[in-house]
């Protein structure tokens, strides 16, 4: 690790263990499960936390409420900063399954010792996206303890793992305060485990539900099989005849010759890939294609179908209700409203008694490759790493980011601390001390970089 | 009500309410479901008070164990028997979801006043196949105690709903006890609420169940989605896949003009059919098409797709795993076995991951539509209804039947006794004292009409 460039940095980061471990396990305890899919008491109290997790380091830190649940907001300022930045994280998680939990404990912080990370921290949200969040603010700390003249401050959405519904309220009522000179999020991912890398763009979403009901109650297959309407069955061709429909592909802007370079030097490893993602078959093992798909591409993912009988043996009934879970990844430049119209038509058409609704939507969104914060960007990840970092993009969907960009004008450049193997949204995700000693590095210098 | 023929009939079937309430009751409020699908001990709870109900009337009754859950057996002769016969019924129940029965007890037994049908009896198996299962005993005892010189065994299985898997070892270790000249089975339906019927096919079925795991565990849908497989689309591909293709529809024997006849002298109404089964939407509302689609013609059926996440809100994940349960119901004349082979090719070429598990299968079945026992049905039900009925089919399936006809080699006969609105393997089941009636009534006339 090249430590020329600050000396005495690396040490302070290294010393910076115990406050990590500490504040990451009081976030990860507390199971803030977005809005509306557990008991939102939970995020407000989350939200205490985090504001007082800020408060700790000398910020001044509030509640944001919105129509949701709250946006933490801490700020962190050199008395003669020079420089403003922004740097958004959240504390929301995805749900958490105990039965597919080793141990069965989600929200029960856990570390373990490992051989090349030092400290694995597991727990529901440790890498999505509590553990960057911290290695932020410990990082701003560490560069304005060391004299940088910088403001820095931190926005915690509670609701980014559902689309960041509110987020606009949060940008609209506090929007000259969060006016910056730059907007950094590091909520993405390396390739590998050993190649950092810079984000230069996301995957938007558009989620949807389809519901069909076609009897008041469920009815015996033999005396009603062949004229009620199975809606298991007609939601099963519903989502085959839109996935090989052409109307969720429009607005695709492929990736250029530059890009695709970029994506060749990534080291992409797909052995790597469906191990930490354990992925038994894919739709593909050739590195470049495996990278176009995740990256560059649109999908149709189907979540989960409820209805019917899935218990014990069989019950020979025809179900009286289905309902599909359902969402598109979009890409650049593709937009969620136009897709969602197209896909409202598509349904109509084809099955008119299908009831969709539109959920969450995201827009894909694009990041500047050239400029001094992503200079300082890819120098920090180099200098804390040894490596250069490789520029790749990202399969995953932020809502807030391309809100920031459009309400406030300001780029969003991303810092990627997560790993494959950490476990974004799956049982057993973890974060690890490596990568948080690179967070807090990375920040510390991009910071003090974006000072001078 | 035409009671020339046994004069005082009525009036002593009149008189068996109470009898026959009561011991509805002790069945009914055994939860009995099937096995394999809650506690099998229940089963044979249920097997012991069904033997003490057939004793209690004079039957010697015995439960005869097999593989699975015991079959019970009760014979009542007079001493002078000229004539045998085999009635069968079950005593197994579909699973009961609490939550979509009206009061949430499924086995709690209930008695409502109705205006035409003097008394409905509420809970999970009374009118499937409990209450028409004492209707026969009622109406032997009746036919007996009057003298007619019969000899009546109750054959009562536990596994019919789940397609009688180990009733071979039953026919095997009571051949001779069980050959009789006729079996009567009234585990069927009349087509409207007013019409008499005599069932003169049942279809056949073939369960099965389709896994399919692409994962270790589920994936975030951004960081995976278009590499990673999705197996519940892949499983909704699939079932689309087999609704299209012909392999199902091999050796199907179309009705002959003489029977599609029958089935247009039926009085089938589709307001009623639609209104019975509480049905919002159906394939087609022409009377005759609707027998056809029901009675003569398979089906493919979607009864769930388990796996991924159907909870609240929305979890974008590629799931791990899915799990479909389906089935086909099958006509006259068509092989289960054959239709089993051929969807395992084509499931094997279609997606060679997808693991398929064959399960109950039933062959269907065509019963004899001349001779003395159906004479004696048609008389039977006329005598007691007043009204003639009529010569349908039945769209569900009873797998002991065909079992029965090829291992005894005896005939099989259906004298149905349930309605539509009775609500077979539906929520809020009953049965009624109406139905009760004339099933005692011709259950009496048909044994003493053998007799003589």
């Amino acid at each position: 690790m090249n430590s020329a460039d600050l000396p005495g940095l690396d040490d302070e980061v290294l010393q910076s263990e115990a406050w990590f471990r500490s504040n990451l396990r009081s976030l990860v305890e507390l199971p803030t499960v977005s809005p509306g899919m557990s008991d939102d008491r939970e995020i407000v109290a989350g939200c205490h936390a985090a504001r007082e997790i800020l408060a700790s380091v000398g910020a001044t830190a509030e509640l944001v409420g919105t129509r949701g649940t709250p946006t933490v907001i801490g700020r962190l300022r050199h008395p003669d900063a020079r420089m403003r930045v922004v740097v958004y994280n959240h504390i929301d998680v995805q749900p958490a399954d105990t039965a597919t939990w080793d141990g069965g404990q989600p929200f029960h912080f856990a570390v373990d010792p490992h051989p090349e990370r030092t400290f694995l921290y597991r727990g529901r949200g440790a890498t999505d996206d509590k553990g960057p969040a911290l290695c932020a603010v410990r990082g701003a700390k560490l560069a304005i303890d060391r004299g940088a003249k910088i403001d820095v401050t931190f926005v915690w959405e509670s609701e980014e793992e559902v689309g960041s519904p509110h987020f606009t309220d949060v940008l609209t009522a506090r929007h000259d305060d969060l006016m910056a000179d730059a907007v950094i999020v590091s909520d993405t991912i390396w390739p590998t485990a050993e190649q950092p890398a810079v984000s230069t763009g996301l995957r938007g979403a558009l989620h949807a539900t389809m519901r069909l009901r076609t009897a008041g109650k469920e009815a015996h297959s033999g005396l009603v099989g062949g004229v009620a309407r199975n809606p298991i069955k007609e939601l099963c061709q519903l989502a085959t005849a839109i996935d090989a429909s052409d109307f969720w592909h429009a607005g695709v802007t492929a990736p250029d010759e530059d890009e695709i370079a970029g994506f060749l030097a990534a080291g992409f490893d797909p052995d790597y890939f469906m191990h930490a993602h354990d992925l038994h078959h894919v739709t593909t093992r050739d590195p470049l294609e495996m990278m176009l798909r995740i990256w560059t591409r649109p999908t149709f993912e189907l979540h989960g179908l409820g209805g019917g009988y899935t218990g014990r043996g069989t019950k020979t009934i025809v179900p009286d209700a289905a309902e599909l879970k359902c969402s598109f990844r979009l890409v650049p430049d593709q937009d969620p409203m136009a897709i969602g119209e197209a896909l409202l038509a598509f349904v109509r058409a084809a099955n008119p008694e299908v009831e969709v609704t539109l959920g969450g939507s995201f827009r894909p969104y694009r990041a500047a490759t050239t400029g001094a914060v992503h200079r300082a960007i890819v120098d920090a990840l180099h200098a804390t790493t040894g490596r250069c970092p490789v520029t790749v993009r990202e399969g995953g969907s932020i809502g807030a980011v391309p809100m920031i960009a459009r309400e406030l004008g300001i780029p969003v450049h991303f810092l990627p601390l997560s790993l494959p193997d950490h476990g974004y949204h799956a049982p057993n995700e973890y974060f690890d001390w490596r990568q948080a000693r690179i967070g807090i590095g990375s920040f510390a210098r991009v910071f003090t970089t974006l000072a001078r």
